[in-house]
């Protein structure tokens, strides 16, 4: 080996055949590891004569007191609170805050990185944009050992905390509630399929109509690319379908108020034609009448959590050892859906 | 003189008692001042033997590409589009864009000036906060010669480049239309009262009224916090007033909106009974029921304008004289205020 070569965790890695977050778990004696394996990592780390990466070590204790943040936007309102939420919590603890935004763009978040790298942020509180799905930017950041945490839009393949909203039992409560109100043929729009929370709300949605015998092929669900014009198209088709729906779950509240415009354009009747339902609650969905049942998603305080668990890794309050906050959501029904008041 | 002492702008104004702003402007030949102060300043200035800062004009060459934003907030939808513009047109012209939110803090303000100018930001764009009625954080950055420009919450007490929207217009635009679809007891909800846009709106408010012969002692202003308590107080006291109004103009669309919600709690038909209007243009404005009048604020063209400016200003593509821009704003006249159809 050259003299000077400062011997990486990706080599160490390389030699053993394991991932790189395994060599990290490892050398940070996470509880996790397999007693034989941290011992085989930790030898073979010796053997090589690794050193901590100093810099980052260093960076740590200079601090900056920033905190570097990348959304995918800000015009939507549940990032928004969600900043506001890590903003005031850094400020209680002494820290100033820093966002980029991505604009959902995947080389637009790789930009952000860079950018708050090269500004010494102390760590960063990501959320993905809808085109991120090759990871190597977030471990290239791992691997330099630089702290960061995932919060609403995450991937698992990286081993950093997460904080999510629990997207599945909230669409669950939303359908099971348009059950309750006699609803049969509930239409679920959806975000991109790609989407995590797309996912795992169409999961919820499907889960709760099992529960009333309704099967995945008796499901329906339509794929919006979330923009006006196309739950415009979506809301004229599920109109336009001969054996018509009796209810619609819009997997976000835009799109909800959207597809309300639609309905009150064709006189449609909201609950009683059709009943419609969205998830976030967004200011709109109180003020639009009727007023739209929805979903609160706790923004603000997935901020905070967010940002204090982050800051407890810093001042070594908690380990580095990665946890998944999931938060609970809270059915909020209005009169867009009450039939049965 | 000590050895190795760099003069200051700050050092020769003292000495000709002019301000600092007035020798930054005889020192890049500005065609603003008469021939004999700047023949004056230029000369003290040799004698003192200033040398510009060649720390900021290095800056200015190595480039980090990253400009800084500084908004009061960034949950209200103006700002987030204010955002947007910047960011996209920043793109366009290969720069990242760092954000920082004041929080309507003036400290905060500070502060995100300090973590901006330490990340060695090219430029900064600057929204100010409600709080800040101070300006010296400004005239230090002034001094320290790093470009940046204020956009919609400016004061004209830095000689820098502003950009906002022509507020007493729009406000005039508002109170017309209402005078014109037969409205004569016109309520305004104004904000805070030193704040500029406040000011602002109120004179067109009271330009429409005296066209149509109605004098400021007979204008009805009312002061909210802008929060909804207050919004919802401030509702409840027109309501009760003896001769009560036939129109609410509320200042932005929130307390617009908030007010709605009081008219129709208490049955009272909008606009038959009382029009109502905003000022804005948020989305909310365009479904709640009835739809609300309103102005629209070109909150995106506004971001870009000020982006443009600033790296036009950057790249010397302009000077770094002061320019004042003001954008116009167009009224939405919607159900909320057309009793003639």
């Amino acid at each position: 080996m050259k003299r000077g070569h400062q011997v990486t965790m990706k080599e160490i890695a390389k030699k053993l055949n394991v991932s790189v977050s395994t060599v990290s778990r490892a050398l940070k004696d996470s509880p996790e590891l397999h007693p034989d394996t941290k011992k085989r990592i930790v030898e073979m780390a010796k053997s090589m004569n690794y050193q901590p990466n100093l810099l980052a070590q260093s960076l740590r204790i200079s601090r900056s007191k920033v905190l570097g943040v990348i959304v995918p936007e800000l015009e939507s309102h549940f990032f928004s609170s969600n900043i506001s939420g890590i903003q005031d919590t850094a400020y209680k603890r002494g820290y100033n805050v820093m966002i980029c935004q991505s604009n959902e763009s995947y080389v637009q978040e790789i930009s952000n990185i860079r950018v708050l790298v090269a500004s010494q942020v102390d760590g960063l509180l990501i959320s993905l944009s809808r085109e991120t799905k090759n990871y190597q930017h977030l471990q290239d950041l791992y691997d330099r050992e630089i702290p960061f945490i995932m919060f609403d839009r995450v991937t698992e393949e990286i081993p950093v905390s997460r904080v999510t909203v629990d997207d599945e039992h909230g669409a669950y409560q939303v359908t099971h509630h348009l059950l309750e109100q006699g609803c049969r043929k509930i239409a679920f729009i959806s975000g991109p399929q790609d989407l995590y929370i797309s996912k795992k709300r169409k999961e919820g949605y499907l889960k709760a109509l099992a529960e009333y015998g309704i099967s995945e092929k008796d499901s329906r669900v339509y794929i919006s690319d979330l923009n006006q014009e196309s739950n415009r198209q979506i809301a004229y088709k599920i109109l336009e379908e001969e054996d018509r729906a009796d209810a619609i779950f819009a997997m976000i509240d835009p799109v909800a108020v959207d597809v309300m415009l639609i309905l009150k354009e064709k006189g449609i009747r909201i609950p009683e034609e059709i009943a419609l339902a969205g998830f976030t609650n967004n200011p709109t969905s109180a003020v639009v009448e009727p007023a739209l049942t929805t979903v609160s998603q706790p923004g603000y305080e997935m901020g905070q959590i967010a940002a204090n668990h982050l800051l407890d890794q810093l001042d070594d309050i908690v380990s580095d050892e990665p946890q998944s906050f999931v938060l609970g959501t809270t059915l909020i029904p209005r009169n867009s859906t009450l039939k049965v008041k």
